[in-house]
């Protein structure tokens, strides 16, 4: 056995695994590696790893005993069972004040439990968005870290070591507590399906409102990607549009157009729905997919229900499609802001001490959400780390300013042409309610006092709550057995 | 001891209990009445259930001896624990094939644990959706009774006997197997968030853009309340726009708008994204309630972020009013055709074979979302027991197509005048895109095998999956590792 010593250990060598141990080679730290087939360890020395410095394990006693104190374990197995069960196995292997670190694609709900288990145990527990993908991985991912902040001293220089960088800041900082830097992970995910939905409301709006060809639109998308919306998204969309199969034809359009999902975007939309937060934005993207995924009966439905009889736009096209930059701009600031929403109700919630600029700074490059727009994000919350929300910053409500007439006439234009814009129409809708300092939510508190004497709060006496005898009979009690 | 029998007994004498039992009692059933704090059961005899054939008993021990058997035992307990406690012990007390009946608020994973957990005893579990309020309870509420099926047929005149009757039929019927029946009532109380969060939008388009008088909008109510919009909250909602405070002003004005939930619409929402089922509608209603009550974030929203300059309807009030109820009846038929998409996808789930004209029949009358409406989706459905979605019926078909051009234009007004309709545009959205033989999801498969290698489905060769090399460079295997 040799006497080298690793600095940190990394379990489980799927590609995702092989790419951040080399990426960690790159950057000068020594990699332990361990798979729990163990044949995967030899291989990967005598093959991807050939030439590096990368030492491997064949047991946890011998990658432990390879480590130097305190030792850091990361994990990137299967999100669920398999994270406990190393866990369990790894414990009596380590010792007060060890760090086990958990960059798979766990829930929240889970790095919390494990990092309360663990603390009882004075095991360091770290969960870890990891974004980015393969390549990612390999070059330099954006990484989300929480969990027990004492760990983060010793794992800092690793994990900004290998992060991706933007101007040569690391896009990986500290998140927060416990399931913060899963919490935030699942938000960036759920805001690439928000991202997603709005670059395909757009595409529809071209292809068939304007009926532009798939180059001009790869075009169109080119040019926005030298401007506000340059992003990761907008530039891979380009490269897809202007792709051709074989025959010469866009491949994109022989695509079977059903959406998948693993999952992480619908635990966005449902933890907004569990704290109150109206994340309308992601809700309705994941919807999106859903509806899309309902291929035979909407080809069944399209025989037999009908739109408007013109569904092409009669104006300008040039202007338009400038309107419906816009209309996308607009839109995605509206959706940053509600996940920023949410991660401040989390935060909230479970107590944690968020870096909300620190955040989008991690998400500013290496994930699959990277873009400029980011770095306005970092910029406001570095302007006011206190700004409640994107919406007051003043550079957001001016870029709005500046795009609402256009948004407003692509959505009105779209509802009239019979072409659905869900996310477009739902982040107006939202900017429209936010904005109002009146909503109409008093006639539900009126009906709910009606029907099941739900009692309400009047506007001159807050925190006051009386019940009114609307019909005149029945009791003037407040009732607590009606539950709407 | 009396040796009277009881044909039911019911445990828990909060309101809706006290008046389900009188209920019963009114249709010739003997019932026996229990609380754990025993003195209510004195109170009650002495008090409400005066004169009645209502027996009482102190201990679930003489509760079951007073029963006819099979036992029927029915609990308006509050849902959790207390049901859970009162099944433990209930069931040394009861016999195989005795009926255990839950008439709470209770989760319908939850009455499907009981119902295994009990069939195992063989005792039959009925978990019974009840809606209402205490009015509907005394006098004749909706009823959505799921569980062992066995039980039905002894429950069944008790249940259909005090239910609510719709031109002599009873809004009772057997839902399903084991969760069934609360599923059913949590949708109930999702569409009836959808229910009231269109009518909102419709006051507040009457409100702002036309700047109706609140009796002039009470008035437009009532004569809705005629037509196709027949319904309890339509009525409701008209008395409470004309009801006016001691100094002569409408009351609503004065009420804050900030709505309350009790959550079963968010648990409708949460269970549309677990099962992938679009139903947008009644997301966006809970997410409005949501934005609602962030009352001081929007105070301070108020003041920095514009809107259009006009936000007044230009055009005749009489004629847009018109547009605003087709707006409201188009959506609302899209809502309710959600809210059966989302039951029929649980009934695959967990193999429920549900009566989807019963249930519309349950809701006809005697719950909140009682309304003409009802009665033509029973129609439907009973001219067509396998309608796949309620649009495609043509009496629905033709209703939308009739609203079509209205529910446009009055969405397109509303987008341009700055007042937030979410769920007419959400509505709207939904059925565009469900009328949609070709949807932009195709692009979302690209991104998706674009950045993650997740594959996707040619149009012409369906089921075959593929991968492209978008970039020319990097692997060309599919990965299982990325997870968006």
């Amino acid at each position: 056995m040799s006497s080298e010593k690793a600095d940190i250990a990394l379990i489980g060598l799927a590609v995702m695994g092989q790419n951040l141990i080399l990426n960690m080679n790159d950057h000068g730290f020594v990699v332990c590696a361990y798979n729990r087939t163990t044949e995967k360890v030899d291989k990967f020395l005598k093959n991807e790893a050939k030439g590096t410095k990368v030492i491997g394990a064949h047991s946890l006693e011998e990658m432990v005993a390879k480590l130097k104190k305190p030792r850091r374990v990361m994990m990137l197995v299967k999100a669920g069972q398999a994270v406990d069960d190393f866990i369990d196995k790894l414990v009596p292997l380590l010792e007060s004040g060890d760090i086990i670190i958990d960059g798979g694609n766990s829930e929240y709900a889970d790095s919390r439990r494990r990092c309360a288990a663990l603390k009882e145990k004075e095991i360091l527990f770290v969960g870890s968005g990891v974004s980015g993908g393969e390549e990612g991985a390999r070059y330099g991912p954006s990484l989300m870290p929480g969990g027990a902040p004492e760990a983060w001293p010793h794992i800092k220089e690793i994990f900004q070591g290998i992060a991706a960088k933007v101007n040569e800041e690391p896009c990986c900082d500290w998140v927060g507590e416990d399931g913060a830097g899963h919490f935030v992970k699942m938000v960036h995910n759920g805001i690439e399906y928000g991202d997603m939905q709005l670059i395909c409301e757009a595409y529809q709006l071209m292809k068939d409102a304007l009926e532009l060809s798939h180059d001009d639109m790869s075009e169109v998308l080119a040019e926005w990607n030298k401007g506000e919306l340059d992003s990761f998204l907008i530039e891979i969309t380009s490269n897809i549009l202007k792709y051709k199969d074989t025959d010469g034809e866009p491949l994109i359009t022989k695509i079977q157009d059903a959406a998948g999902q693993k999952g992480t975007g619908k635990w966005t939309a449902i933890s907004a729905l569990e704290y109150g937060i109206p994340v309308t934005l992601i809700g309705e993207s994941v919807f999106a997919r859903c509806l899309s995924s309902l291929k035979d009966e909407r080809v069944e439905a399209s025989k037999v229900l009908q739109g408007p009889s013109n569904a092409t736009y009669q104006g300008d096209k040039k202007e338009f499609t400038e309107n419906i930059r816009k209309a996308l701009y607009a839109s995605k600031i509206v959706s940053y802001a509600q996940g920023f929403m949410l991660l401040r109700e989390a935060a909230k919630v479970f107590d944690w001490n968020l870096n909300y600029g620190g955040i989008a700074l991690m998400w500013r490059g290496g994930c699959i959400i990277r873009s400029v727009f980011l770095g306005n994000i970092k910029t406001a919350f570095d302007k006011n780390p206190k700004l409640s929300n994107l919406l007051l910053d003043e550079f957001f409500r001016d870029a709005i300013q500046d795009c609402q007439e256009s948004w407003r006439h692509v959505i009105a234009t779209a509802v009239n042409l019979g072409i659905p814009t869900p996310a477009f129409s739902t982040a107006l809708a939202f900017y429209d309610g936010f904005r109002s300092e009146r909503l109409p939510a008093n006639l539900i508190q009126a009906q709910r006092d009606y029907f099941g004497a739900h009692t309400y709060e009047l506007l001159s006496e807050p925190g006051k709550f009386i019940h009114t005898n609307w019909t005149g009979h029945g009791g003037n009690v407040s009732s607590t057995t009606y539950n709407a």
